[in-house]
């Protein structure tokens, strides 16, 4: 039995989503006593932000759904007042009282506070472009916008679209107007559609998407929109080039909403969102901020970060409120574990990616590799395209990237558990992973990318990289079969067959470094340990012919 | 660069699938010298023995794709001597030499060894009943055995099969039978199929066996079986019953292949298999043994034990082969992580369960939950029954089970990576794993799980469970919708709607016990909570009234 929670505090929390739902519906279950309001500029408290372009493509179709609690919920369940379209105008911090303007009525009211919480979630980006303004171009934050896309789409018998941005909102939208027969043109500035991927990691969906009949963009900045005399938008792009179509999704990114925290003086970080501690405490001590509007640490990198994703706004809600209800729950910074399903592909990823630990001048080395997501003797294997990232030093893993069809946020899944223990290659070597047929191998893709790192840091076999290949002073030495070798090679290569590979060491140099590949790297594994075990200086080409194809050859393949 | 391996050392190895295969094939990685000879009593080198069930169910349908690597591949890929169907016969130690009869010629010969590595596997069970030698009853280990129940099947045109024994190559079995039309009985000595979940997670998959019109006989052992006239055969039970049949399919399990081992009288550990040390090395120290043969040591509770897996066997055999050419790797034990699909429902375990701990007289604590495979506005989002069984002292996790259509393994795999980094239930809780709505949740089933015991713990909501309600001395509060109760509740439980109970809370009594249950646990959670925190000595049933069912009332259900 507890002690009479006596604390009468009021709290009041401004947004009533993922991170401000969260922390009103945690707070009312560390006191029963304290007041609690939320106040929601919108229409709907706690939905499901995350479902939207799901219910734009009809694969959610009652508009229902996504609201996972309403207010009336919240009061019988959680006893907790939600005021729906009233919107937070201004903090007082120094009289501890908020300013809330009722958009029903028009009334403008106070509201004092012995806690606020910041949850106002971040805004879409909407770069003031000439003819932004103009009917048919849509941003996807809210339940409104997602009915105003799909009144669009029926009144206008939309046909055609041009999604701005090749994010996960970006892709998401993209699959689900083609799956409402839209016939769809993404632009992305950057020379790569999801971001948190590297470049040669993003490649195989670049294919994807043009084989499902997407117009791709790439490297090409939408410079501004014209209304042509039929209703239907011009898109023109940097490159001068003109898309015409009837909807335009924004799509390019969001910024946090900190518009009241500036007001307030509160401290705003270097990424421009609001600073907190560990406790998700602003630089005033009554005053809390959790969710897309907050800068978080980076957990492997300590960088200061913008992570606006769903999970850590539900666990900053959480840890919000327990510090406000005296409890010393610490936040331990994100990982920035995503996942993205595009027509059929899996994309995710956990840690650090390349780019940034190239930015932060850390030592790293990677791996890739292309395991399949199940035995090959089972039907139906799918490969899963792997790049790991893990510190020369001590093995300790940073990173991990996976795209492909099944299995693939599973390995993310377990790896993102793994570096938040800390753990290092080696670990992943030998960690003990389910396996029948259907569902992985007796090495698990997690083990081969664990094993390939480790041998890398032991020197059994030293890694190189596609992107090293120009610097090779030595022989290439492709391992695969003839036939494998006519169909398609790095042409600098020689070929001998890992078969006929003992019988043939006679004809390679004792002085020269030796770099082999094969397709995906395995056969390339075992020829480079039978080269160093015979005194060559052998090195193997991580994620073999295929890694080096994704990089070399389609890294500019959809730019304009 | 290394330095040339001059160790001709010569290397023989018993058994070439699992565990031989990948010793001999990681051996060669580390010397080139070295002379390596596979000894391999059957036809078939490095098969796929987990996927031989399927091979008998038609869903592969090409023999060859067992084959994961051929005698010749050896050759020309490792420079490795296999020779099929020769059979090791005898060891002798002093003189460091084995016997072996080639049994195609019938020659009996000697081979020297510097080192020895058994890896002969486990066979399968077989009681001395009567009748048991009859044709028509099978074991499936091998490729010809499943060659022969295939042929059986096709020209005795087979109606109906028994199978006996309801582990998970029981259970393969069966669906694969099941999937050529084939009418089955499963018979069980034991009360459940699956000995690795505990009982009450195990009903489940007795509804679904009979859902796909199995015939489950639990608790029945088969005592013998006799032929009909017309060739088909009665198996006949303790309890009596006769089940006419055309195949029998005996799956009762396997005892590690000792024969050699203990004639050369290596030491035997106390559950029948080779004892071994880190490196994998028998009491012999010219002799190491992998695989099935062996007894390990299990990662949590540190008992000796045995898992006949690839997994392991195939990690031990790498490991055996790192300590031959000198590497002072360490085999970490076995966390028990292990997989099986049956008619589109996944069964995933890791760590130590219930009916261990309990044995062990450890001191444990444990929660159940049902939460979705992915949030539920998104189509199709399909229940896990879990079970986290975790340390009541520091939280540290011990074991978990999952079992659903969905998302199951790939719970059961983050766990077991937390298992083995030492991770606690607040690392659960704190995970940050995948989510987008087809893939999870803002708070992953594995972050619920770890919140409930963290709460059980810090003693925010106190846990009590199904098996606990006969010693309740207070009250039984059900907070489900009144239609939900009239659809059936706990025989002395009162209802009181969550949305009701703190209107209502002057009807509960404040110096009495008050234990709550929902569905699943819940609103369960939100009741008690909101009790605790007005005085009441409240507790929350763990897995809610699913859970209650599957204990209660199905534990008994399919018993003969
Ligand atoms: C289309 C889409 C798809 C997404 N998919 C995923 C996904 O698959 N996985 C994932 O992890 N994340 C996803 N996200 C991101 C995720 O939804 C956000 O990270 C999360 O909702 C952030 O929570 P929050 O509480 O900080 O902000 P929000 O959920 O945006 O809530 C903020 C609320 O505050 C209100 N508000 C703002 N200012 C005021 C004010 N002054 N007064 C009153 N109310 C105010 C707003 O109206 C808004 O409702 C997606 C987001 C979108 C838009
Ligand atoms: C039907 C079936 C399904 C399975 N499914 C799965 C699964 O889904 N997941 C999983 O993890 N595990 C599964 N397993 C278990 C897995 O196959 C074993 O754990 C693994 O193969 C053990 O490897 P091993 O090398 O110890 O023994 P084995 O793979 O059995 O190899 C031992 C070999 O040694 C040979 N041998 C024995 N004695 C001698 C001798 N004196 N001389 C010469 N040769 C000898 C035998 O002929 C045999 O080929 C399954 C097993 C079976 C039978
Ligand atoms: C609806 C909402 C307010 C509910 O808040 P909540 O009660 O904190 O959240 P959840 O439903 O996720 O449940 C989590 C709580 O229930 C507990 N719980 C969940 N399942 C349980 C079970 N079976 N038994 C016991 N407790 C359980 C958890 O431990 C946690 O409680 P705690 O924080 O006190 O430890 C909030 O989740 C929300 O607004 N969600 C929608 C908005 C959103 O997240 N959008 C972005 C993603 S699309
Ligand atoms: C076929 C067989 C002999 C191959 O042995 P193997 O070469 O050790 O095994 P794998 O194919 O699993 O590959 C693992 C090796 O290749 C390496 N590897 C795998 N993919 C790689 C890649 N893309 N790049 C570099 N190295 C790679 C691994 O690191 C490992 O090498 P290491 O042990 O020296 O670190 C063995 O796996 C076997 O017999 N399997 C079938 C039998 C069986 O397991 N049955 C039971 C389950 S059904």
């Amino acid at each position: 039995m507890e002690k009479m929670t006596t604390n009468k505090k009021r709290l009041l929390i401004v947004g009533g989503v993922a991170g401000g739902a969260s922390c009103a519906a945690r707070s009312r279950r560390l006191s029963e006593t304290a007041e609690i309001i939320i106040f929601e500029r919108g229409q709907f408290v706690s939905f499901a932000n995350c479902g939207l372009p799901y219910y734009v493509g009809d694969v959610i179709t009652d508009e229902q759904k996504l609201v996972v609690a309403n207010a009336d919920l919240f009061k019988q369940r959680f006893n907790i007042d939600v005021r729906l379209e009233n919107e937070v105008l201004e903090i007082d911090r120094e009289k501890a009282v908020i300013t809330v303007k009722n958009r029903k009525t028009g009334e403008i009211y106070p509201e004092n506070y012995d806690a606020l919480v910041l949850a106002p979630g971040a805004a879409s980006i909407r770069p003031p472009l000439p003819g932004i303004d103009l009917p048919g171009i849509f941003a996807v934050r809210t339940i409104p916008d997602s009915r105003r896309i799909r009144e669009w789409i029926s009144t206008r018998e939309v046909k055609r679209a041009v999604v701005v941005g090749g994010g996960f909102i970006g892709l998401e939208m993209t699959e689900n107007l083609v799956h409402r027969g839209i016939s769809v043109t993404l632009l992305q500035n950057q020379t790569q559609v999801m971001a948190p991927l590297d470049p040669e990691m993003a490649t195989p969906i670049h294919d994807l998407l043009v084989s499902h009949g997407v117009t791709l963009g790439l490297g090409d900045g939408v410079v501004g929109f014209e209304a042509n005399a039929d209703g239907s938008i011009n898109v023109i792009t940097q490159s001068g080039a003109t898309h015409a179509t009837d909807l335009v999704i924004l799509a390019i990114g969001v910024r946090p909403e900190t518009t009241l925290a500036k007001a307030a003086g509160l401290e705003i970080g270097e990424r421009g969102g609001i600073r907190v501690n560990a406790q998700m405490q602003t630089s005033d001590e009554k005053i809390w901020a959790v969710g897309d509007v907050v800068e978080v640490q980076d957990f492997v990198t300590k960088e200061w970060t913008f992570i606006p994703l769903a999970g850590p706004a539900n666990r900053q809600g959480r840890i919000a409120a327990e510090a406000i209800f005296g409890r010393n729950t610490q936040f331990r910074g994100v990982q920035g574990t995503s996942v993205c399903g595009i027509f059929g592909l899996t994309i995710a990823t956990t840690g650090a990616n390349e780019k940034t630990l190239k930015r932060l001048g850390w030592n790293y080395d990677k791996v890739y590799l292309h395991p399949g997501h199940h035995v090959g003797y089972y039907p139906n294997a799918k490969p899963i395209n792997m790049k790991l990232l893990f510190s020369p030093g001590d093995g300790r893993v940073l990173g991990a990237q996976a795209v492909g069809e099944a299995g693939v946020e599973k390995r993310i899944d377990v790896i993102a558990m793994a570096i938040q223990l800390g753990a290092t290659v080696y670990d992943l070597e030998e960690a003990e992973l389910c396996y029948a047929p259907q569902f992985g191998a007796a090495k698990d893709p997690v083990n081969i990318a664990g094993m390939i790192a480790a041998k890398d840091l032991r020197e059994d076999a030293p890694l190189v990289h596609w992107e090293d290949l120009p610097k090779l002073d030595g022989m290439l030495l492709d391992v695969r079969e003839a036939y494998e070798f006519a169909a398609g090679h790095v042409e600098t290569a020689v070929n001998i067959p890992l078969s006929e590979l003992r019988q043939r060491m006679v004809e390679l140099p004792t002085d020269q470094d030796i770099w082999v590949y094969c397709q995906v790297g395995q056969r390339g594994y075992y020829a480079t340990r039978a080269l160093r075990l015979n005194n060559f200086r052998a090195a193997n080409l991580s994620g073999g012919f295929k890694t080096y194809q994704a990089g070399k050859f389609k890294l500019n393949q959809y730019l304009v």
